[in-house]
């Protein structure tokens, strides 16, 4: 299993602000790997491990999430498991306690596998799923971060590693293999700063930034959205795998140069294959990420 | 360039039903290629051609749309360009007229690829798009669909194809090769009738319903939309080609057959590769099409 927090650049060299961050991600990594060593499936534990990264205000997805141009959050997410293709997404929405749950919910119940905004929380609702004020996700951190955006210009956008400080960093995801060999990928987040109202990035498009399939490998995506999106990059890595027999390392790091570095994009990817392989790669600074394999203890790096 | 109006099964032996949606695609058709044969781009072509298709109420796009479970009309739409694989889309609209005229207006004018709802509403009217009152789509027909829907089941879902009937037909789309061997496609619809709010099907998801890469083929697509999705099937198709080296002939039916087939997925797609070979097949009754290629008269066919 391995879990991903954006590709946000805290500067090197702040040995506890990293401590921080390592000590939520292994917490977090440990409650997905406890749902798989309980028998539980992939899918279980990337929504477990998700869960618990968007109630970490740390990070850009759910309560720490960035604001828009019109100062609300308006947050995404997607699981995707890779037996069946099954998937669920939201987009745009404001007042789902945890939108990664919200997805879930959508591909084992919706008729539908992608809801949108006000939508998404009739069904939320109607499922019994938690609610908050549109003021549960702001933190003072994320609103100086959009003043101070458009402070110089209202049309900016900002990804966190645009701008290297002691922030709060990111997009979040996992992606997990079961002992059945069952492969699931989780990705939720706010988006970036000072997006466009209604703007839905790669999150929960099926496809980009969330993306499985037991025959392959299970993506999770995080960076300059809009060129996920056009890169069609999780299947893209899918496609490489399974057309042109690559491994998902080799697929991975095609993906990026060959799709996403030409038309501009930058971010990072987690993955892992059907032998149960963690690949992560990105073309930013650093990627806050963790992982484990069964038998080892958790690990965790950022550069 | 080819254009469809969905895979609806008018009943076989209406000749005069027929008649007139074969006259509204053609109609279609001439004006996209009216664009191609004064030297324009491709994607100009597609949105010319679906903008028409919109404003005819025959069709599950713009007036004429279908009815969500709100008894609303929620309209997705999107384009992509095949050189530099640009691509805009709008989701969930109430509002704008021409959605695929907005999702054009995205890809040129927009920070991002995707914008829904409100928020897409808000953009066309920054840029001076054409604004109507929601009932502008309603047209009788729809709604009685509706009603006679919701009598059975609150929660049945209709495709056009669903319940053959002498009734108006399917989400529409276009693909185009032009001179200087661009692709684009275009897509545009209504949904399905009694869809959840907020549902967002495969035609504004890039990679899904409507892809276009100068390198291999442009792809729109109609039909149950979740599966497109989850099949990634644009993208499918363009990855059949590029890495494992298919025809777009070949590549299109083995991602129905062994993508979208296996999971329950039924509709069709068209296609025109970097060759402006056109390609349109389906798995259902049938799929409104046109076609011309350069030098011919324009062709249309149902079953």
């Amino acid at each position: 299993m391995a879990l991903h927090g954006g590709t946000g650049t805290i500067l090197p060299g702040n040995p506890a602000a990293e401590a921080g961050y390592r000590q939520e991600m292994i917490a977090s990594l440990n409650a997905g790997t406890a749902v798989l060593e309980a028998g539980g499936s992939a899918i279980d534990a990337v929504v477990e491990t998700v869960r618990m990264l968007e109630d970490c205000p740390l990070f850009n997805a759910g309560r720490g999430a960035v604001f828009t141009e019109d100062q609300v959050h308006e947050l995404d997410a997607a699981v995707m498991a890779g037996t069946g293709l099954q998937a669920g997404a939201v987009a745009g929405v404001r007042r789902i306690r945890n939108p990664v749950v919200a997805a879930a919910e959508v591909m084992r119940a919706a008729r539908s596998v992608l809801l949108g905004s006000d939508g998404a929380e009739k069904f939320a609702r109607s499922r019994g799923l938690a609610l908050v004020e549109p003021d549960y996700f702001s933190t003072p951190h994320r609103l100086r971060q959009l003043q101070d955006l458009r402070a110089h210009d209202t049309n900016a956008q900002a990804l966190d590693h645009d701008a290297p400080a002691e922030g709060r960093f990111g997009t979040v995801g996992a992606v997990a293999r079961d002992r059945e060999g069952r492969l699931a990928a989780a990705t939720s987040t706010g988006g970036v700063t000072n997006k466009q109202a209604g703007r839905i990035g790669d999150t929960p498009v099926i496809g980009a930034g969330t993306y499985a399939n037991d025959r392959s490998c299970a993506i999770s995506a995080t960076g300059t959205g809009e060129h996920f999106i056009r890169a069609c990059i999780g299947h893209d890595i899918h496609a490489r795998m399974v057309y042109a027999g690559l491994t998902l390392d080799e697929a991975m790091a095609a993906a990026i140069a060959e799709e996403l570095a030409p038309i501009g994009g930058r971010g990072g990817l987690i993955g892992i294959d059907f032998g149960g392989n963690i690949v992560m790669q990105f073309n930013s600074i650093g990627m806050y990420r963790a992982w484990v394999r069964e038998g080892d203890g958790p690990e965790t790096a950022i550069f």
